[in-house]
């Protein structure tokens, strides 16, 4: 029967059920509990650094993540061991946080907060809805489909890019190739950033892609922040051309005296797409199932790497 | 053939092909353009006294608000004129509205909007999801159903109140009367008010109502001010129990020294819910139906008032 720990000794009775394995607690702060653990799920927020004790478990055959990103955990992975991604975890926080930043920075809420604080009643002109408006996501893997879907209940119009072109789904008619960006970026009033951060995406958002954007266009990052050339956007904002709505920042956390704080049009939020009570139960519900496939001998399902 | 006012000149071109009818612009500032006109489209926002005008319209039939709200052209309608309201026009940015109020209360975007005045990345805690709370929606007409519809997109668990208790649609399995609301609100996470203001929904939301429900809920006006007693929120929000996002105030607008502007957990919008760029087509397309279908003689399908 195999050991399995998971970060939090709660974890433990909400998995109850699990039928041939046992688990343990270990939040990776305190020393192995036993040296027979085999698959270890490490905290959701920690210290990456504790993953070194990874390498204290002789028969340690898989790491299962609850996060989409993994790049933190390669380092420290034992020889032969694999690598799980939590994929699909965070999609309902994540996208959900989008479209709060979008229709935020829409429907003016933030001028709405700080008419507040001197109690003024803005007599404002109409804003411009989500409704209709041309929104075009970029990344379109689990979290990029779960922000279209939210976007259509809204009646947008989505058009959908990914790494490369391919046809559509129970959402959009096609997905678009990245190579596709400079015909479509012209007509998007909204542009969503939802890729992982990879050599091929670092600044793909840089002054040419923002150059492409008409006045006016709202630049939503929730991907990471060096997707986007902050220089370039900070550049397009100052000037009151573009808009931006950013969960993600490079550098990050954004130093105090960085001008994008202050920028007019400009929304940020401290990168907290995934941080929400809608974390636990989902993390809970792919826990179960993947771990119960570990114990039955299928394996995990969501292997991104071995070392 | 009969003649048609439309308030906007724009309108015109807008509404062209609609067969046998007449356009003319008239936005009731300036003087009655001609006297045979039989049906006016009065201005969106305008002064409501402007209305008086309709008397020197002999051959007036009927008026088509392209509001919901119709009380005030009542008192200005001229004997055996019918009067009907711009039903669902304002569906769509309204629904909108209320969900960007509602995430951004879950997600704390105001937190983090005034944390960017001073550059201040905070370091929060997991914010409460939209996902997976239990919203009570209470006023099911057009309004509220696009409201549910949106919420179903976000993954809440949504419970419909409506005057009477009905059956399901496609959207939830059955309506709650309102006289069931003391056993619903206790479970309420968040309350979403979308009731028109009659004699019977005035102070819906009176002491009682919001002592009923959990602490930490959210209570949500986009109906209007009156449906929530305004002295017993402000006494449930100043301890904290309760938080609140209004887009309608009671008085309104709200008194810059009023301590509602500056209770803690309460967000207020200056009455846009209506207000965005999601009103101009949907208008149209409402009048052109509407329009053309008195012109064919089969006559206003949205009648909601005879003088």
């Amino acid at each position: 029967m195999p050991v399995i720990s998971v970060p939090d000794p709660h974890w433990i009775t909400a998995l109850e059920g699990i039928e041939d394995a046992e688990l343990v607690a270990w939040d990776l702060k305190d020393s192995v509990p036993r040296d027979d653990i085999e698959v270890v799920v490490p905290p959701y927020m920690g210290n990456a650094a504790r993953l070194a004790r990874l390498a204290e478990l002789p028969r340690l055959q898989a790491v299962q993540l609850v996060t989409a990103g993994y790049e933190h955990a390669v380092p420290y992975l034992p020889s032969g061991v694999a690598l799980a991604n939590g994929a699909g975890i965070h999609d309902t926080s994540t996208a959900e946080l989008a479209l709060a930043l979008m229709l935020a920075s829409q429907r003016r809420i933030p001028d709405f907060v700080r008419a507040q604080e001197s109690g003024k009643w803005l007599r404002a002109a109409g804003a411009p809805s989500l409704a209709d408006r041309r929104v075009l996501v970029v990344g379109y893997g689990s979290v990029g489909r779960a922000i279209v879907s939210r976007l259509q209940a809204f009646e947008a119009q989505v058009t959908a890019v990914a790494s490369r072109a391919r046809g559509g789904d129970e959402l959009v008619d096609r997905v678009h190739g990245v190579d596709e960006l400079p015909s479509l970026l012209p007509d998007a009033e909204i542009v969503v950033l939802i890729v992982p951060l990879t050599d091929s995406t670092r600044h793909l958002a840089d002054a040419g892609f923002l150059a492409a954007l008409p006045d006016d266009a709202l630049v939503v990052n929730v991907a990471r922040g060096g997707v986007v050339d902050t220089d370039a956007l900070l550049a397009e904002c100052r000037t009151g051309r573009l808009r931006a709505a950013l969960d993600v920042t490079d550098p990050e956390p954004l130093p105090s005296e960085h001008p994008l704080w202050r920028t007019e049009g400009v929304l940020i939020s401290p990168h907290v797409g995934g941080a929400s009570t809608a974390f636990e139960p989902r993390a809970l519900r792919f826990l179960r199932r993947e771990l119960a496939a570990y114990a039955e001998g299928l394996g995990l399902r969501h292997i991104v790497h071995r070392a």
